[in-house]
């Protein structure tokens, strides 16, 4: 836990807070925390500051809150993904927080097993708390929203066909796709809505349905990734290309291409 | 598994192999094959190829075979990584198998835990069906060799200061490193050598420590990821950046960096 993560309403009005459970405990006896002791503290959604320890009382901890920064910017990433099996699912929404994404979108497709939709974890109250870990671990305080969609067809084509037209489209495709370093629309200033299939990959049916979509197919390279990697790998590509697009002329894309020019 | 992992020894002269176990448990009971039937198959550190399932009994399989590719080439990339607990190294070792990794090396650091040390996994009986596993879900034939350094001082100062000068040597480092965009001396074709720290990042002297063997402080961003998903956002980054490089004119780089000129 490197941020406590506090929801605006449990704010008192004398800017307090006085949090029990699972982070009382983490304050008492993993951090050890004294009166006195500054900690990180992140609002959901809002901004993040300093928690200053007031009381400490078994595992009851009072922190006086100062508030530090803005509140945070929207992530510039959209994630869709093939409902992967429970165990699955709950890795990789925990990276996908820590990351730092807008919203998920959790999607059938035709390699996804029917069960996985009755397994669990799809109801806010299941999945909210893996998000706010991912965010306690990262430091991120913009918690994700998702939305589960049990069909294909009607999301890949009225969801999809109203939705932000703005957005780079991009899905994960070792069969049809090409390096990202092949893609030369992207200017890196865009959101990005990115689409990881299941184990097994994209089905034909779907492959096309997305191309019709506006999505530009994207392999990650030789060998087949496990959806949590891949969708590790996806992201932290794309992060790159907006770092290298806002970083002005000494960019490791200009030295990267340096026989570009001959 | 998307490919049947062989080691030559287990093959015959005329190019047969007989497997069970596992591998013949998943032949007839996740493939269901018959004779007749094609399976991609790998030789550990050899070739690919396909496998022509000749008999079947029980779960014991034979396949008569085709080598059909050069063996692999050395992946670029060595992985030094703060030794994380078993739990969570027996998730990155298969991440790093898949990903294609050529050297991994575990060492101390202040933040691990001397107890990992004795936690398992650390002799090659233990680690080799994990790294196997990550190949057979890959695809990848290579299979990483794993080096364990139980302390940090000769780690750095004896056996880096000797090691493959030739590298690009880079640390991941939130502390004080920049992103990789900002990284002007890369140029994607030599090997990669990279230090992932444990939980809680390296403490100022192994930051320091690492600096005097050349290494290239590197964040990934502003949020503290787990050494997980660190480790695939980071390969996947430098694989994108060597992809890049090789691209010619019409590169990302390039349209990631329209601005640069101006």
């Amino acid at each position: 836990m490197n941020l406590i993560l506090l929801s605006a309403d449990e704010i008192a009005a004398d800017m307090t807070v006085t949090i029990a459970g699972r982070r009382g405990h983490h304050v008492t006896k993993v951090l050890r925390s004294s009166p006195g002791d500054r900690l990180r503290i992140g609002l959901v959604n809002g901004p993040r500051g300093t928690g200053i320890v007031e009381n400490i009382s078994g595992t009851t901890v009072s922190l006086s809150l100062q508030l530090l920064s803005e509140p945070p910017t929207e992530p510039p990433f959209d994630l869709i993904l093939a409902l992967p099996r429970p165990i699955m699912l709950r890795r990789i929404l925990f990276q996908a927080s820590s990351l730092g994404i807008a919203r998920i979108f959790l999607i059938r497709s035709r390699r996804v097993e029917k069960s996985f939709f009755d397994a669990g974890l799809l109801t806010p109250e299941q999945y909210t708390p893996i998000l706010q870990e991912g965010m306690e671990q990262s430091g991120h305080t913009w918690l994700p929203t998702i939305t589960v969609f049990k069909r294909f067809l009607p999301f890949i084509e009225d969801f999809m066909r109203d939705y932000g037209l703005l957005n780079s489209r991009l899905v994960a495709d070792q069969k049809t796709g090409q390096s990202l370093a092949s893609l030369t629309t992207l200017d890196g200033s865009e959101r990005m809505l990115v689409a990881v299939g299941p184990e097994g990959g994209w089905v034909d049916f779907e492959r096309h349905a997305f191309l019709k979509q506006h999505f530009y197919p994207i392999s990650l390279g030789e060998t087949i990734l496990r959806v949590e990697t891949a969708t590790a790998v996806f992201l932290g590509q794309l992060m790159l290309i907006r770092h290298m697009a806002s970083q002005g002329t000494k960019s490791a894309a200009i030295s990267a291409c340096s026989h570009c020019d001959e």
